[in-house]
């Protein structure tokens, strides 16, 4: 348990940030606002979602939202429900190109919970999953899979650790890269992110751990810190702190709950001495913009302090 | 840095949440948030402040929320700005019992910022400390002392790791029972503080330390749980996040900084397993009852959310 020199930043505001958005934000808005993000230094964007527009009308500019991001050196990830979108990944990223490097998909270590979002039991969506994870790497992505309710269910209360791991280790058979133990409802807490993550960086050595937690019940900030103690090596945060479940939409609307919130973050880890490569000033500009973009207040608390950092990095 | 089994958490809504209110705060509101804060399990309170009521007119009702708090078998801290305090301080807890408990007052470790607040050096001001320390323990007061701007300075920026433990030495050989290496403005980071409450730990064996952490920047309950985990044993947090330097007022009115929030801090701990003696739910509805009592929004995500434990305690 010790902090990396580095932590690398994945902005999720234009996918898991607006999932639940209560309203279609304009394409140029989306794309005003990740160009910024990423001229402040951010080298990863949840883009988008390929979830068909009759199911998710939020991303049905998914084509045009990636081929505004072609130029920018950036990497996309992009959301694919099945082995439709990720075949449709596939082209996008033969047509747009390379930078489109990661695809990701959920499956939920609550099997209620599952069968609830995907209609599969855990059997039967690993067996999808493995097709999809073909696909994605015959096409040249890389894989992140979310097993989602990690930490409790909002259906069935607690989760077990045992099948979180056994559906991980299966995870990581089928070949994914990535792996993100998912806090998506904010019942996880700091002792238990740092072992699970602990666990995971033993367990699944070539793989990389993406911290994904949301801030529902104020620790997601905390809980971020220990996976990244405990080997994390990425963080997925939302201007603003943007996003939620659809069933807590409205409690987002007023700004209660969502990722934990991208300017906050990144200003924690300056100040800790973790390099993010990100301008800490310049991105609060992008979050202001963001929230100009959505008509929404923010949730980022320096977005109403400042970051308090000299210009020669943390003040220390 | 492992976690503890059992965390105290000092309720600070009444003294450090109030000190910067706009308005003053009527005597009967302050007394029934916190007796049914006490009713939720709270142990002890930071009650209120012995500052002259020319100063601080909030606390001219001190000796009567004091009193009001005689029969709940509670805790009492109460804030001394001098030696005038600390003698109130002692003549209070003569007529009205014991359970006003410990005395507290801060010395920054920005010598500047020591100066614009109390008009004395650190020598100076360490003098005047050696007197206070003496009446405290003559009248069977337990000493607290915050070394405040602990982790930087709204006036110069840097403060130097040597100053802080220099003054925190000092302070205990003059007797401080209880220390707290404090971040006022929001400039610690968990790296920080983790490390000084482990030097903290490891060089004053016979200190309680207590972690006392503002939300400015997001990052106040990871800091609190970092200095947790390295040795602190009391949180102080504040219903509803109230609180903040004056300074900062107009953004504390919009609910933009101030001490943690003593709700999410309980639930975070719950959660992790670590027992607070506090109920969750009871203390959401105090949480409530301050809102309405100050006529302002709350800063705690589980007022919005619900603290999600089972009635078993922590969802795992």
């Amino acid at each position: 348990m010790s902090a990396p020199e580095t932590v690398d930043i994945c902005e999720c505001w234009a996918r898991d940030g607006l999932q639940s958005w209560p309203t279609v934000v304009p394409t140029e808005g989306k794309v005003a606002v990740l160009r910024a993000a990423i001229d402040a230094g951010i080298n990863e964007v949840d883009a988008t979602s390929l979830v068909p527009p009759r199911y998710a009308p939020q991303f049905a500019d998914s084509h045009d939202v990636l081929a505004a991001l072609a130029d920018t050196g950036v990497k996309a990830r992009v959301l694919a429900p099945n082995l439709k979108g990720v075949r449709r990944a596939v082209e996008l990223r033969a047509e747009l190109g390379g930078f489109i490097d990661t695809v990701g998909f959920p499956i939920s270590a609550s099997e209620p919970h599952n069968l609830a979002n995907v209609k599969r039991t855990h059997a039967e969506h690993l067996t999808a999953i493995a097709d999809m994870v073909r696909c994605a790497h015959d096409g040249g992505l890389r894989v992140i899979v979310a097993v989602a309710t990690a930490y409790g269910c909002p259906l069935i209360g607690a989760v077990d650790e045992g099948v979180v791991f056994d559906i991980a280790a299966r995870l990581v058979e089928l070949g994914a890269d990535r792996l993100m133990l998912s806090d998506t409802t904010g019942l996880a807490d700091p002792v238990r992110a740092g072992a699970y993550h602990s666990r995971a960086r033993a367990e699944f050595p070539g793989v990389e751990l993406v911290a994904h937690f949301h801030d529902t019940r104020g620790s997601g900030i905390a809980n971020a810190w220990a996976a990244v103690l405990a080997g994390a090596t990425c963080i997925d945060a939302s201007l603003g702190g943007i996003g939620g479940e659809p069933s807590t939409v409205e409690q987002n609307h007023a700004g209660e709950t969502g990722n934990i919130a991208t300017e906050d973050t990144v200003v924690l880890l300056e100040r800790a001495g973790i390099r993010t490569g990100i301008d800490p000033g310049l991105l609060i500009e992008v979050g202001r913009t963001a929230a100009r973009v959505l008509d929404a207040p923010t949730r980022s608390q320096v977005q109403h302090t400042g970051h308090g950092l000299t210009p020669q990095g943390a003040q220390r």
